[in-house]
C-alpha cells in the first residue's frame, strides 16, 4: 500500500488524523522536499518536530531520490506500507501523478490523504475561486532566458475578468552550470522566488506590450508563509507590493480581475495603507 | 476569537490536529450545514459522529441561522472562543466572506484553519490544476428557468485547452413556493444535482448551438462522494457517463480540455469500460 499524504501549508500539525493514522500504520516514511516545502522545513528543527508528532524517522526524498530510487521505493509498497508526504495537497500545485502512475501498473493499492494546497487557500483574502482563470508560473529569469508565456495567459484572465495566480519559481538542489560542465554535481544554493523578483519580472515583460494587461498601478494581493502561523497578506497596486519586505518563503502574488463588492470589503482588510 | 475552520471532505477524521485544537478550545461549536454537507452529514448517525470525536456538542447553523444569527454567534465571539465548521476549505468552493467581514469589523479575531476542497481534490483524477479555467455552477433548470451562462465560459475554456470544473446544485432546505404563497415556510426535501441531470442539462444547452463546445462524445470526468472512503471516479464520454449510476450525492464533474500525456496516463485508470 503506498499513502499519498498531503500535509497542509503550515506546521506539523496541519496533518489530518486520517494522515497521522496512515503514517502510524507504516513501515517506512518519505517527504517529498523538491516541489515545495513548510515553514517548518525551512527551520533547523522542522523535520524532528514531524518526527516527534509521527513518531517515525522521515527519509527526505529529494528529487534525484524519487527520480531515481522510485523503483525501491515500490518495491517496498509491494509488500508492507509506504507513507509519501508531499506538502499541500498530494495533486495540489504539482502533481505526483508519475509516482501514482508507476504504484497502479504494478498493481499497488494507492491511498490519498487530502489536505490543504496553496491552490484553495488563497481564498483567504476574498477574492473567491470561483472567479480565477488559468494559474501561471513565474521563473526565475536569466541573462539569457526571459520566457513570457505567462503574460499571455494572465491576459486571458483579464480579458475575461478573471483573477490570476502566480506560482513563483522555486530552485532547491539546481546543480550549478560549472559543476554539470566538470561532470559532477555541485549544487547552488537554495532560492525562493519573492513577491518583489516576481513583479520587476512582470512589469518588465508588459513594458515592452501595447496596451498591456497590467501596470504598475494593477491591483494585486502577495502572500508570504500562506497557511502559516506568520502568514503575510498584504492588497495594494504592484509598485506599493513592490516597496514591501514580505519576509522569509514562500511567497505567491495574485493579480486581481474585476472585483465583486464583497470580495472589495475582504480585501480592505487586507490592504496596504501607504 | 472566531475560529473557522475547514472539516475537508471525507468524515470526522479529516479534520487536522490544529481544527481539532481550535474545537477544544471553544466554549461554542456550530457547523455551517447550507452550502454542502460531508458525506457523513447524510448518516443519521454522522453529526453524532463528530461530537464524539470532538468532545463537543454542535450546533448546526442553516442558512436561516447564520443570517438571523449571526449577531449572536459574533457577540459571543467578542469574549469567548466560537467555532465555526465548515465543510471543505473555509474558502473553497463558498465564501464565508460575509460573516469574516461583520467579525473583523467588529474587532474580532478570526482565526482560518485551512483544508481540503473539492476545489483542489479534484487534482486526483491526474488532470492537472494548472490547466483549469473559471469554475462553473450548474443549477436545476425548472419549467420556466433554464440559465446558461455557465455555457459561454465552458465555451472559453475550451478554446484556451482548458479542464472545467463544473460544481452541480445543492437545494436544502428550499422553502417550497406553495408555502410562501400562503406565507408561512415548509420545506421541499434536499436535492442534490447528479452527474446525470448535469449532462442533460449541458447537452440539451450545446444541441441549441452551432459549433458547440461540448457534445455528447466530449471526454469528461464524474466524481461522487470525492474523498470519501467510498468515492466514485469515472473518466469516459459524456453520453458514456450519463448511463452511469453514481450513488450518493455530493457529485461534480470535469468536462476536459486539451490533455497531456501525463494527464492521459492517470485519467486511464479511471476509464469507463463500456
Amino acid at each position: 500500500m503506498l499513502y499519498i499524504i498531503g500535509l497542509g501549508l503550515g506546521d506539523e500539525r496541519d496533518i489530518t488524523l486520517k494522515g497521522l493514522e496512515a503514517i502510524q500504520k507504516s513501515d517506512k516514511v518519505y517527504m517529498e522536499a523538491y516541489t515545495s516545502l513548510l515553514s517548518f522545513g525551512l527551520s533547523s528543527d522542522g523535520l524532528s518536530n514531524l518526527e516527534k508528532l509521527y513518531g517515525k524517522p522521515i527519509i527526505l526524498a529529494d528529487r534525484e531520490m524519487v527520480e531515481e530510487k522510485a523503483g525501491d521505493i515500490l518495491s517496498e509498497a509491494q509488500h508492507s506500507h509506504v507513507a509519501f508526504l508531499v506538502v499541500g495537497d498530494p495533486f495540489g500545485a504539482t502533481t505526483h501523478s508519475d509516482l501514482v502512475v508507476r504504484a497502479k501498473t504494478m498493481g499497488i493499492e494507492v491511498n490519498v490523504v487530502h489536505n490543504a494546497s496553496v491552490m484553495n487557500a488563497i481564498g483567504i483574502c476574498g477574492l473567491q475561486l470561483y472567479h480565477y482563470g488559468e494559474t501561471v508560473s513565474i521563473p526565475f529569469f536569466t541573462e539569457t532566458w526571459r520566457p513570457d508565456s505567462f503574460y499571455e495567459k494572465i491576459q486571458q484572465n483579464k480579458n475575461m475578468g478573471l483573477h490570476t495566480l502566480c506560482l513563483l519559481d522555486i530552485r532547491v538542489k539546481e546543480p550549478t552550470l560549472e559543476s554539470l560542465c566538470r561532470g559532477r554535481k555541485d549544487y547552488e544554493p537554495p532560492r525562493y522566488m519573492t513577491i518583489n523578483t516576481a513583479i520587476d519580472q512582470l512589469l518588465e515583460i508588459s513594458q515592452a506590450r501595447d496596451e498591456p494587461a497590467y501596470t504598475e498601478d494593477t491591483e494585486c494581493v502577495g502572500f508570504a508563509r500562506l497557511g502559516s502561523e506568520d502568514q503575510m497578506i498584504v492588497a495594494g497596486k504592484m509598485k506599493q507590493l513592490q516597496l514591501i519586505d514580505f519576509g522569509a518563503p514562500l511567497h505567491c502574488l495574485v493579480i486581481t480581475g474585476k472585483t465583486h463588492p464583497l470580495e472589495e470589503e475582504m480585501l480592505d482588510f487586507y490592504r496596504c495603507r501607504t
